[in-house]
């Protein structure tokens, strides 16, 4: 799945991350999520071609609003290649982040369903993520289970 | 630092993980952590060549015991390239186990040392990994702080 319209009005469309996504507001999505100053469109350009290169390894998907043009909606998945579990492979979810003037749309759930089906046809025999407390309901209406703890080490 | 002898012997090597390190009992000690069964020559080095590609951005680790030739530690690390944190980078460390013979004597610190000294000159902003509760005291010791929950959803 490249691109799906959805939501019967077919006015939201998801898709992977483009490289004119800049200018619709991405980094202003991510700002909403985390520590997120803004990018030049030289660093912005470098990253992408960056996750490109690894192909159907790192996927960074994104809901436009095909009537604003504004990117609302983002997370990203990328595949671990291990040895154990028969030399196995794992998705990871990061960087999940909904609009705020679009939440309790589902984006949300569109977003994590998308990533998760992606690990899946990719041959993973799981996928995880981390989250904080509060948003533990959130990932197990999307079929996840809380399992362990993560722990961090910070350098700056 | 791609090789350090310690414990004042110099019996025991830190260094990255060998094409060779199969015969010398690498999955064994996989197996001392999850599921892993056996695994072929061809799978092995095919997975093997898979992750030597990506470079430093893939690091496996692993202690030898100089005496027995044996494997006897073990630790992943893989570096994550983000558009958050100013197009920042996070490492991820993964499949941390010590042979139960040589438990207590820190060679669980010292592959996890090296792994987060990586991820650092790779220009990592933080660290993360994903324990069970019984290994927080571990890990905090390694200069970690419990921080998300983790979620997951399996394939199989």
């Amino acid at each position: 799945m490249l691109a799906d319209n959805f939501n019967n009005d077919e006015k939201y469309i998801l898709r992977r991350l483009e490289i004119t996504d800049k200018k619709k507001g991405f980094i202003e999505l991510l700002q909403q999520l985390t520590v997120c100053d803004s990018v030049s469109d030289k660093d912005f350009e470098d990253r992408f071609e960056e996750l490109v290169s690894e192909g159907d390894n790192h996927v960074i998907c994104v809901i436009e609003d095909g009537n604003t043009g504004k990117i609302v909606a983002t997370g990203s998945v990328f595949i671990e290649k291990k040895f154990i579990r028969n030399c196995g492979k794992v998705g990871h979810i990061e960087d999940v982040v909904v609009d705020a003037s679009t939440r309790g749309m589902n984006f949300g759930k569109k977003v994590v369903e998308f990533l998760t089906q992606h690990a899946n046809s990719m041959g993973c025999y799981k996928v995880i993520l981390d989250c904080s407390a509060e948003n533990r309901v959130f990932y197990e209406k999307c079929g996840y289970k809380q399992n362990q703890i993560q722990m961090v080490k910070y350098f700056s």
